[in-house]
């Protein structure tokens, strides 16, 4: 059971995470977190805070001489920006009559599309400061830190994840087109808006720049895709034990998400049945399946083919052309306060997606194969593929692991 | 916090449930679940299962007098057609020779879209009855059990459910049709198809027609409204306890459910952010919000406004129209078994999903107001609707719970 | 992950339980865990009901021809004497005139040591018959049975359980005494008390007729000893982890267990710190324990040598010599309710404990070594135990598991 | 539901520690977690570590303006003998040849009655530095500190926790002698062995010279006491809803106890029923307890009486007279290693037994009461108390609650 917790507020004096009950020996370095924290600023469409947000990382428990112990695992990732903010958001008390005019104002104009006048409403504040400070997308750093210690682990299982974009507003990827490879991250990564199709990847950036312009913002759709899964990861035997209702909490539960697919998802739903399913067939040897329309999970477990999972993401809630709300200092109807210039963050929710599915996959690991150190977990993740009868041998539990 | 097991198999005796930690004082009844049951089996486009499939239920545990105790709830749904099935699905050893030919044999024939073949491989059998027996939806009646409990004791708090279909393949309800109140769901449950739009409902008959006369199946897609929902379920604090995450794995945790939405869902990543959420004015008393594109949720919170979610269903993957597989006695290709005959399940679908959605709220609700019994929880949540500030208090707080 | 829950009430129609998580290919048979049911009935000094309490067994799902298919696992326990209760426990509303005037009588005196009060305050009853319902110790007869399944799991992989009666009252087992092994079940089920030492299970007889004279009740202490125990379940990395912590919640979770102790527990915090700890020797290729002062455990995890922990039982709180308490329908001082005429009940509390330590290591063998089947558990435990390196490998790792 | 995770290792950098679920709005000061902190290191018999080891404590998370928020609470506690340790800690790979010869030597020698073995043997380590770091006691630290924001939610609810020492090897306080009170911490925390006997102080002080001459270390016994518990925490629904379980595993899962009892625990074992139970009495128009046998629970809930656990500490496993063990490097016997000099921890023991309470104390409250703020939990708390009936009215909830 992989456990973790993440604390911290967007402009606190740093973000916090603890991942507890990854094996030992997993090879975890500085830079291999650092870049997948760069990669969460990647996007064309992003507001100044992106650049300026250097992301300070310290590993201070549970690795040793770049290897995992077993321990939990803590990390941090300091704000640059705190020597602003230490009066603003300092732990113990202050005068509040001496704080900065602006970053210290209440804000009593709560935005709509953010958390802010339910969070003061069930945590009894009167003005939106202690909610957005940790309802703000800022925290997924956290998480991209923790799925990036994830995915090294899952990487010695020889299981790879890419995610990328498939839309943003109304453009999106044409059906059928090619999926990424782990070989492409690389492109990906160097593409303005991380889409794997050059066509449709230019109309997004137009459309970014249309927005920009009419002062609006963008939501879209990313996708992850896992290779190299093995068949039997989560189960059929209890709702909660399916990796499909895992994968959609932890996607759900990042931010501004609102709605999310496994496989071709809700075009499934209007497909007639002799047309959505993934027939089998065999080489003579082999088990194959003809198409991936499921996503790669049958009955609530990963097939062992790829395993490919969507997340829609709603257009940022903080829009340049303000929206309407309601002062709850006065109770006289306001503009929403506006705080953030990003146009578009559905570049970057790709990679925070692909954590969130680090996360829960190497959960999945351990559940079914167990294990203290890498070792282990690869010993009797090899010695399952090894037991399956030659009869019910599928292709990729033979040919895709890396 | 709520917790549940289910257990039985699809012709095993019977199903069994357990729900442990709901308050003292639910007024539950066997009527009452019975009628849900009697629901799951609602919608045009079911086979003969579903008519021979009489619920035997008892309620061995937890309830005295029609009241809950506080303690467990015990439910069992007893198969009648048990006495068909002592042989094949026998708990004790049985003389494998002497059973009846066709209900005994071994299903070698890994169905496509269904757990049959990855469950195989996963927990080492030969053959697919152990898997097909539990990956079944006939599980879901013990959802749909123990969400007639959940639902009862959300009634006593003023929280109502209601669930409709909302496409069945490619048939859909315009967008901006009238969503269904709770005052409607004798119609919905009376519609052939538990549709609320009297025109789609017959375009989705017709259409199941068509399938059925080409051996086909159909998905579809459902929706969950819940009325009287106090604001400040969930939260924004950490990841999983978002309401959000927490519905998307309760819904994509049912059987074939392939895609998850909240409120507008996918339809919301392509709107521009100006257009995207749900502003907020005031009436010079109280706030309200001119939309729920949210599906009322924010920041992982409900809030207060009508919770609207959905789920989108594969085609049933029985098709009569065989699909192709692979023998995995004999190596050779095969056609799958075929063993139903529903052509379309998406009108009971809704039913499960609204016992999902109705387990998930009355855990919220135990988590954010506590309580032993359901004056305690309903004394809870009233001193806390009565202590947001006159300046924060939103329309739905005040008028719509029941 | 093993989870579990049960229901019902102690006079109610049935307990049920349900275990969900073990693997497959566990035999498991109605006898299997009838013999534990009955074992759990054992002891000189239980009074009538243990005699008439037959318990009609049922496995309602998760095994078929004999062994566990990975799917929850469904046990239901009848009451043999639910004729006599109907009215009185009847799930739906009764009209409480009509009801017996003994049985059906308000509980409004309630019994020291018991729920009976606080149960009333925390769930708003007037009356102690839905408390002690739930709070009675009948409920042990599910995880029993449970324990049952759980002990099978562990006899596959070689690891046998065995519990004994330490103490009755203030008679108790001699430091130093031998501990039963594995082989010494039978003789100790024969015992009259369940405890080995036979010059000790002649005085705690003795003890207890002396005790039934008086009107009066006896507690006692059991311990459970796990024999072919491997090193490494649980873990020292988070305090949660620490299998002595899961033992402890397991054995205090028992119905009126006050006190828990791993090894020799509280003797061993008198003694100083060169006598305390279990010192390590080779005999030139393995590494062995020259003493089991801990009880097996070192750094919260197994050892790899006889694990070894007790439970400390209050007296039965029924005292026939009745004590005082408060009628809460008059507030006038009254004599507490007297039910049950058993003595002592501590040599079924070890059968008990047994149960629940056998769920304890079950879980903990699944977190270390998972498995979705036996073979695949045991491979993988086979694999670990091999992979240790020559010059660490210690004793109990290579000879003594069965 | 309260969840909290600590990380780091003995000679890393710093611990970290993260509480998730706490309300918003309690007072939390660097003062009070620092107060506890120096409470840790109190007691006669502690080595030099304790004097330098100086808590760096920083607050990074989830409280502002002295006042938690309801985010998650992140801690850190630096260690300020880093300076000396960041080649043998480093998170980064080192040239191990570099390392200093003393401190970064490989622990080839396992220590009885350490993890140090086991522990190798489970994550695969070739030597025991991996463990001892994460397995010591410098880990209740960050408990310690979580510990102190619990009680300063509890302290808003009128609860209050005092720990005290009971025994030292075999010096014990006498049965019956009078118990602490809140008033009295202050004096606990002046007296050398925290002990509230003074003439069993003197005996203690004599005791750990005495230990100190031979070269050897002692354990003892620590008393929790929480006052103004409101009767019905916890719950006899559900074994692991039980109080005394889960107080059970919280103080069994601190490093070095081997024994845990609730009120009289053992003792009550040895006593007749009609001496072991708590009767009951009424003034009239109060019921109160004549005793508190039981430790302030009944049916595993809380009574509203005082509170009372106990926690049995094995002497300091790190000998200085050194046990026998055998170096894994060359297969030989040799004596362990020696790194502390610490002949007793037992007065810091009640400190970190305290914390972990009072941590349970605070998830029991907030699953019975709920609550996101103080406010909304004292209300639930206080309503709750007002509703019980008059004629089931006990003495502590109108009276001893602060």
């Amino acid at each position: 059971m992989l456990r973790w917790l993440t604390a911290g507020e967007s402009h606190g004096p740093e973000l916090v995470a603890i991942l507890e009950g990854l094996p030992a020996g997993v090879p975890v370095s500085l830079d291999d977190i650092r870049a997948d924290l760069a990669r969460r600023k990647l996007g064309y469409g992003r507001g100044a805070r992106m650049k300026f947000e250097e992301d300070e990382l310290t590993i201070s428990g549970g690795v040793r001489f770049g290897e995992t112990m077993g321990s939990p695992i803590a990390l941090r990732i300091g704000n640059t920006e705190w020597h602003r903010w230490v009066d603003v958001m300092s732990a113990s008390p202050v005068d509040v009559e001496s704080l900065p005019k602006g970053r210290g104002a209440p804000l009593t104009r709560p935005r709509p599309g953010h958390a802010d006048l339910v969070g003061m409403q069930k945590y009894g504040f009167d003005e939106a400061r202690n909610v957005l400070e940790r309802a703000s997308a800022r925290e997924t750093a956290a998480r991209v830190a923790l799925g990036a210690v994830a995915r090294k682990f899952l990487g010695e299982l020889g299981i790879t994840l890419v995610s990328h974009t498939l839309a943003i507003g109304e453009v999106r990827v044409p059906e059928g087109a090619d999926l990424p490879r782990p070989s492409n991250v690389g492109e990906l990564d160097a593409d303005l808006v991380r889409c794997f199709d050059p066509a449709t990847s230019e109309l997004m950036v137009a459309r970014i720049d249309a927005a920009q312009k009419d002062g609006d913002t963008l939501g879209g759709v990313v996708e992850v895709l896992a290779y190299g899964v093995p068949p039997g990861l989560g189960s059929y035997v209890h709702w909660d034990r399916r990796l499909d209702s895992q994968l959609a909490a932890a996607l759900m539960g990042i931010q501004a998400i609102k709605g999310v697919e496994v496989g071709d998802g809700f075009l499934t739903t209007t497909r007639p049945g002799s047309l959505a399913h993934d027939e089998l067939v065999t080489d003579g040897s082999t088990i194959s399946r003809l198409s991936d329309k499921a996503g790669g999970t049958e009955g609530g477990m990963s097939t062992g083919t790829v395993l490919r999972v969507r997340a829609g993401m709603k257009p940022i809630a903080t829009v340049p052309h303000a929206l309407r709300t309601v002062d709850v200092a006065t109770g006289a109807a306001a503009e929403a306060h506006h705080q953030r210039s990003d146009v578009c963050a559905v570049p970057a929710a790709g990679v925070v997606a692909e954590a969130m599915v680090a996360l829960v996959l190497a959960n999945s690991v351990l559940e079914k194969f167990g294990g203290d150190s890498v070792d282990e977990t690869l010993r009797n993740l090899t010695g399952y593929l090894a037991a399956i009868p030659a009869a019910q041998r599928t292709a990729q539990a033979a040919d895709e692991r890396a």
